[in-house]
C-alpha cells in the first residue's frame, strides 16, 4: 500500500475541518499554541516512516503519557496492579470522582486521572527518581534524546489543578495513595508536560505495536501477553466516554491528550501518531479523530 | 496450528473449574439445566469446524441474541440507530435505571437490556412479523432449520421480568419505545429464549469474523464498515461491566449470555462458541471465559 | 389576630404573581383546568374558618392524597411500616429511580411516588375494597359526604404514567409490592384522582394539626405521637426537592401537589389550604408557596 | 413541669445504652476520650438551668460549629449567601462529593462539610482575623470567656482531613472557594475544635430559641426573620442523613457533632444540649439521640 498516498488524500480530506473545534485554553502555554496545526507520522513495523503535515512540531503529550507510565508499573508490579486499579471502561464524564468514592478510591482503570495518579504513586514507591528515569524511558523509547518536560506547563498545571487535587486527596483518604500528595501530583504534572512530536510518539509506540519482539528499555520489560494487554486497555479506556465511539469509528487502541495528540497502534503492523490542538467536547482532538478514523477505513487496517 | 489439540488440552485446563459459580436459576427451565456441562465449536473461515464436550446440546441463548437483533436493526436504520441509543460502554452493574434516567432513555448502547428493548420496538416498526422473521433469520444464518423459540422460558422470562418491565417502561416514558410495552417485552423475551448450540451459534457468527464477504441473509445486507463497527461494540460492549476485563483476558469481540454461552470472533480468523451454565459473579460463565482466555493464549490469536 | 384581613392582604399580594408559571398539562383534565384561580381556606383549631377567592373550587389533590394513604398505612402497620419504606428526605429531582435502585427498592420516604405506592399495596393487604374506603374516609375527616374520585383523571394518569409504572415494576422487582401492579397502580391514580376545594383539605387537615385529640375516623386510629410523627414527615418530605425551601420560607408542615393545592398545619393551631393551578419548576404552585411564606410572616405562627 | 425530674428521669432511662457505639476515634484526641460520659444541660427562656451528669466537662464541638459560622455569614450575606450554597438536605450519606460534583460546586446546604468550608471562606473575605473573631463570638453567645481552640485536635484533624481537603479542591476548582485552600482547611478544622461543655451549648444556643429578642453578639446581629430560617435549616439538614429521623423521633431543630454533642432548640421555649461520645453509624450520639427523643416525649414540648 502507499502510505504517503494514504497521508495525503487524509491530510486534503481533514482540511475543511481544520477551524472547527477549541484548543485547551486552561493554561497560557497551552493557550499559546498556534491551533491551526496538523500533523501525522506513520511508523510500519517494517521500519518505514511517512509523514504530512506538522509531523515535527513538538506539543504537550498530556494524556498520552499515562500509557508510559502505566508500562512502567505494569514491570513492576503484574497483576497486583489491579489491587490497586481496575480495568474497567469508565462509562461516563462525570464519573471523576462520582466513581471514586462509590468505588471507594479504586480507579476505574489506568488511563483516566485517577488510575495515573496511584500510578504516579508507585512509580514513587518503586524507584529513587522516577523524574529523571521517565524522561530517559521516553527518550530511549523514541529514540529522541533531546525529550524534556516542560516544567513551565507543568508548574501551571499544578497550579490551577484544584480537580486533580481534588481526586488525590480522594485517593489519599481512601489509602490508594502512599506517598505524599503534593510529590505525587508534582510528578503526574510533570509526566504530562514532555513534548514530543507525531515521529517522537510513533516510534516511542512501535513497542506497543511489535508484541512479538521483546520489550526492553531502561530495565522496563514486558511480556508479550503484558503489551497484548495493555494494548486492550487503550482499546477500552483510551478515549474516556469515547471510547466506543473511538473504537466503533477507527477502530485501533490508542491513547489521546487535551493537547491535541493521539497515538494509537495496529498490532503487528503500525504505529501512528496524529496531533492537532483543537478539541471536541469530549477533549479529543477533531482534526486526529477524523484522520484515524479515514486512515483505517482507506487502509482497511485495523483490529477489527 | 492443530486446532483440536488445542481445544482439548483447554477441556483439560479448564475442567477444575467445573464446579465453581451456580447457573441462573431465576426461572424453572434455566434451573433445570444440568450445570455441568461444558461444550466448545470453533468455525475457521477456511470452513473448518472442530468441537469437544456438549457442543451439541442446546441451551437458551439469551443475551447473545442481541447480536442478531443489532444486526437487523443496523441494516434498517444505518447510522440513524444512533440516534435512539449510545454505542459506549455502560461502565458500571448498577447502572441498569440510574444511567437511562440520567441519560434521559437513551440506552447508552444496543447490547444492554435498554439498547435491545429498544432494538425490539425498531423490528417492531419495520416488519410485520418480526417474531417469524427473526427465527427465519437466526436458522439461515446457522443454517440450521429446526431451532426455535423456547416459549416456556419465554413466558417465564416476562412473567417475572420487573426490571426490563421497569426499563421498558421508563423508555416509554421518554418517547423512545414506540409501539406497545406488552408487544416489545414478548418480542425481546422471545428472541433472548431461542435455543441455538455452540455449533449452531458458531456457525451464525462467521460472517461477523468473515467481514471481507458480503453479508446478505433472508434480506439482511451489511457492509464490511457495518461489520466491523459491530465487532467493535461486541468488543467494548460485549460483557456488560466486564467487557474490559474480557478485552483484556481474551482480547475478542463477543457476546455473553445468562444461559452460560459466550460467542466471539477474531476478524478474517474463525468463530468461536463456548457453554457452560455456572457463572460468575457478573453473570458471565465462568469455564466459558477461562476457555476463551486459554484459547487466545495457546494460540496466539487476539484482535490484538 | 384578624385572620381574614390577613387572607385578604394576602390575597392582594400575590395578585402581581397571577400569570407566572404554568400549570400541569400533562393529561387533558388537567390541561382544561382554568389556571388563574386562587383560592386560601384557613381552620383555626377553635373552630372558625376564614376564606378568600376560589376556596370553594374542587380540584384535583394529587400527592396531597399521599398524606391521607400514609395515616391509614400507620394505623394499620405503625412502626413497622418502616421496614418497607424510609423517612429521609429524597434530596434530589433526579433520583425517583436512580435512589430507588441504589437502595434496593426502599423508598426514601411515603411522600414521594415511589413510598406512596408501597402504600397503596398495604392498603390492598390490609383491606378487602381499598377505592370504597379510602373516599368514604376522605369524605369523613373532610365532613364533605360528595366528595368523589374523577375516574377520568384517573384514567389519564394511568393511560400515560409510564414513570409511575416503571417505579412499581421495580418495586415489584425488589419484593417490595407483594400485590399485582396494575392494581397498585390503579388505586395510587384514584387516590391521586379525588376532588377536593380548599375547604374540603383545610377541614381535612385539623386532625392533623390537633394533635392532642383522639384521631379516630372510620376506623382508623392515630396516637398523639403518630400525629406529631407524620408532621415531622410532612415536613421533612413534603415538597419533593423543595422541602428545605418551604420549611425555610413558609416553616409549616404541609404536602403539595401537581394540580396546585398544598395543604399544611400549625401544630395546635391551625390547618389552612392553598390552591392556584400555576405551578414553579419543582412542581410546586407559585401563588400558593407564595400565599403561605406571607401567612407565616404576617401572623408570625410558623413551627420556629 | 418539673424539668430537674425529667432530666433525672432521661438519665435513668438512657443508662442501658452506655456501652453501645463507639466513640469517634479517627484522631489521637478524640480516641482518648472517656467514652463512658454522658451529660444534659437545659436553658428555659425564662432563665432556668437544669442539668444531669457531666454537663460541665468540656468537649469538641466539631460539626455544632457549622450553626455558629452560618449565623456569622448569614449576617453579612443576608440572602446573597444562598447564592453560594443551598438549602435542601443532602438526602443521603454517600453523597459528599457525588453531589457536590453533579451539581457543580454549589453545596447543599450550610451544615454539610462542603457548605461550611464555602461558609469559612465567606469569614475569610469579611474579616481581618475570623480566628479571633469566632472564638470571641462564642465567648459572648455562651458567657463564658475562658472557650478556646483546642489547636493539638484542629492540627491532627488537618493532617489527616483528606475528604475534606478533596471537597476544598472540587469547590475551589468550581470557584466557589475564593481564598486560598490550606487558609479555608485550617479555619474550618480550628472551628470544628472548640470545646465546650453542654452548660456552654445551651447558653449559646438560647438565642436560636428567642427569636423574639434581637440577636446582636459582638457586632454580629441577626432579624427575627433569619433565625427562624436558621432553625428551619437545623430542623432540615443538622443531622446529615438522619435529618429525617431526628425529626420523626425527636422534633427540634439541632445539630450534632461527631465529639458526641448535640444542641437543640425549641423556639420561644428552650434550648437543650446534651453529651455522650460513643456514635451510631450515622455518626450521632446514641444517648444523645435517645436522650432528646426521650425529651420532647416526657415534656411533649417539641415543633409538632
Amino acid at each position: 500500500m502507499n502510505y504517503q498516498k494514504v497521508l495525503e488524500k487524509i491530510q486534503a480530506e481533514v482540511e475543511p475541518f481544520r477551524r472547527e473545534g477549541r484548543q485547551a485554553d486552561y493554561i497560557p502555554a497551552l493557550a499559546r499554541v498556534n491551533p491551526d496545526q496538523f500533523g501525522i507520522c506513520l511508523r510500519t513495523l517494517d521500519g518505514n516512516t511517512f509523514t504530512v503535515g506538522d509531523a515535527d512540531v513538538a506539543f504537550s503529550i498530556q494524556s498520552i503519557s499515562k500509557v508510559f507510565s502505566l508500562a512502567i508499573a505494569m514491570h513492576f508490579e503484574g497483576e497486583e496492579l489491579w489491587r490497586r486499579m481496575g480495568r474497567e471502561p469508565s462509562g461516563t464524564a462525570f464519573n471523576s470522582l462520582v466513581q471514586l468514592e462509590y468505588e471507594h478510591g479504586i480507579p476505574r482503570n489506568p488511563l483516566i486521572n485517577a488510575g495515573a495518579l496511584v500510578t504516579a504513586d508507585i512509580l514513587l514507591e518503586k524507584m529513587a527518581d522516577p523524574d529523571d528515569f521517565y524522561i530517559r524511558f521516553l527518550r530511549t523509547l523514541s529514540g529522541n534524546p533531546s525529550l524534556n518536560y516542560n516544567d513551565e506547563v507543568a508548574a501551571s498545571e499544578q497550579s490551577c489543578g484544584y480537580m486533580n487535587a481534588a481526586i488525590a486527596n480522594l485517593l489519599k483518604h481512601y489509602g490508594n495513595i502512599r506517598g505524599d500528595i503534593d510529590r505525587v501530583l508534582s510528578l503526574y504534572f510533570r509526566m504530562c508536560a514532555v513534548e514530543m512530536s507525531c515521529r517522537d510518539l510513533a516510534e516511542a509506540f512501535v513497542p506497543f505495536a511489535n508484541h512479538r519482539a521483546p520489550f526492553a528499555y531502561e530495565g522496563i520489560t514486558l511480556t508479550t501477553s503484558q503489551i497484548k494487554r495493555m494494548n486492550a486497555i487503550m482499546q477500552t479506556c483510551g478515549f474516556y466516554d469515547e471510547a466506543g465511539e473511538f473504537s466503533y469509528l477507527v477502530g485501533l487502541p490508542g491513547k489521546s491528550g487535551v493537547g491535541g495528540g493521539i497515538a494509537a497502534i495496529c498490532p503487528q503492523r503500525y504505529a501512528i501518531a496524529v496531533w492537532s490542538p483543537r478539541l471536541n467536547a469530549k477533549g479529543n482532538s477533531i482534526m486526529g479523530m477524523k484522520a484515524l478514523e479515514l486512515f483505517t477505513t482507506l487502509t482497511a487496517e485495523s483490529i477489527f
